[in-house]
């Protein structure tokens, strides 16, 4: 019999199909292996197609590894003042805000599997500098940063990159974590992450992999074949980096997307950073950290429209699947 | 500069593209004409390979216009007993539920939009019947009635067809709603669709047509392009008939998708009913609607991640759109 599963931190329920769980062969998913060699607004050569350079992480010559550049047609603007208004029974405020882009590498043929962990590392280094800057501006609340990997996950280039929208607003599913975790530490007077990463370890059944510092897990409940979450095992509440060095969470990171990579012939994905938002950064009951879903079915409009989701494969499998691929 | 707008019932933020619209023509869509007449499951003559029928409609020789049939590879298993299970910090319970199909028609090459009339009114009684018969099985909470269209929008058989799902839990997107609105008439003694509609109709911006007992609007903050929620204009709170009829409803219902096929050259969508659990029908508060959704974007991982939803038309443009196609 199938299983209903309730995610403990948003509460939301999903079937997980026991019996006759999906092989990562039943998926067939449209690879997305670099291909186009043609004009790439990201590559070297065409920085001047973009508009002006944020940061970038350069060597002694002056060649960039890493480039964080506006969105050329952002969701948000930058400039402006924030106005909130009524119309009647609604609410709206002025779109404030960043949409910035993380170009990960000059190599068009690069991926986050595939680069140097170095890379990956900058990667994690730029999204770090890039809220720490955001921060000062009062008027935004939150920043997003999020990968689309494949055009059938959202990429509309595809030279690896990540984007980030900030925010005058805190989103609905972060806010909603927020609060069922804040309300858990009221209860408990223990973080909610915290009791689901030692509940993982002494089970062990949905681990895929950890490192000293941090621990990859297929969660409970997942709304998608082979989510995985990537966790600090100690308790921080918002993204930074422990001891200065973003050096593991790469290590975490990248060998979970080789797997995948390798699992599910280089499936599209997307991942998000959930972090803590800027008016609360430092606190007891939120847990920072980054939800993957590689994008192996179709469907959508009605699973957003219902919050329902129906899985195929089991998180148990998945993360036995995900334990014996070899990299 | 672009606009982020709330919606008023569920609280989520939306940024709209208020300068830049994207036209009807900028929808790339994969547009789903029928095409194939190999074997189908759906077809007469084939009703052996469905698991039995649940209900159908007759004419005098026996022939069949809709069919009910359970689907053959449910999520959810009718037999057994709902146990609820704690697992340390997480909960779950047995997968008991119906998944059943509504095939609408036996014309494998007709669709809502191009059926006779009648045939949408049945379509809408069987909604009906079936969550009439369910709601006598006590295990259950509430049934999730949804059309997905089209490959792109999840359909897996291009033979017009609805399903619904019955849940021994009220999905979490319901819940939301329901509590909402809840609160909204605690503070206010006024059903917050109600006051929708007022405002709706005193403005007329977003409003795309309506008859005299429905209306259809585009929502303020509609998460994608061309979303159209369709609501009976006065209080009801769980999917009926009034008067003892779905005539208007499934005259509006069936102009809405003309207008769409002519829009946006016939794309994939999805649609999902929204009523009151069975536990609180008959209430003040909550007013059953349906909320469409053409599938014209590829992204969908992010925004079902985050909650977070940008929509390059304004629903003020698309109701203009959509009003100005004449069918």
């Amino acid at each position: 019999m199938p299983e209903l599963r309730k995610d403990p931190v948003v509460g939301r329920w999903v079937i997980i199909s026991i019996e006759r769980g999906k092989r990562p062969s039943d998926y067939a998913s449209p690879s997305h292996k670099r291909r186009v060699a043609g004009f790439c607004p990201f590559c070297p050569g065409n920085e001047y197609t973009t508009p002006d350079e944020i940061i970038s992480f350069r060597d002694d010559s002056g060649n960039w590894s890493l480039r964080v550049v506006p969105n050329k047609f952002p969701a948000l603007q930058i400039d402006g003042q924030l106005e909130k208004l009524g119309e009647g029974i609604y609410d709206k405020m002025s779109g404030i805000g960043a949409h910035e882009v993380i170009i990960e590498t000059p190599d068009h043929f690069s991926s986050l599997s595939t680069m140097p962990r170095k890379g990956v590392e900058d990667v994690l280094w730029a999204y770090y500098k890039r809220i720490k800057d955001l921060k000062n501006d009062k008027r935004l609340k939150y920043v997003l940063v999020f990968k689309n990997e494949g055009e059938a996950a959202g990429a509309s280039l595809e030279h690896t990159h990540s984007q980030l929208i900030a925010l005058p607003i805190i989103p609905k599913l972060v806010r909603e974590e927020i609060n069922s975790a804040r309300n858990y530490y009221e209860m408990k007077e223990r973080c909610i992450f915290c009791d689901i990463i030692q509940q993982e370890l002494e089970d062990g059944r949905r681990i895929i992999c950890e490192n000293e510092l941090y621990l990859a897990i297929a969660p409970y409940a997942p709304r998608a074949p082979f989510e995985t979450w990537i966790l600090p095992k100690s308790h921080q509440s918002h993204f930074c980096p422990p001891d200065n060095s973003f050096g593991l969470l790469a290590e975490i990171l990248q060998r979970i997307l080789k797997q995948i990579d390798k699992l599910l012939d280089i499936p599209p994905y997307n991942y998000i950073l959930h972090t803590s938002p800027f008016s609360d950064e430092n606190n007891e009951y939120y847990h920072w950290h980054i939800e993957f879903v590689p994008k192996l079915t179709k469907i959508a409009g009605f699973e957003w429209g219902s919050g329902f989701y129906i899985n195929p494969t089991p998180p148990e499998e998945a993360a036995r699947y995900m334990r014996e691929v070899e990299i």
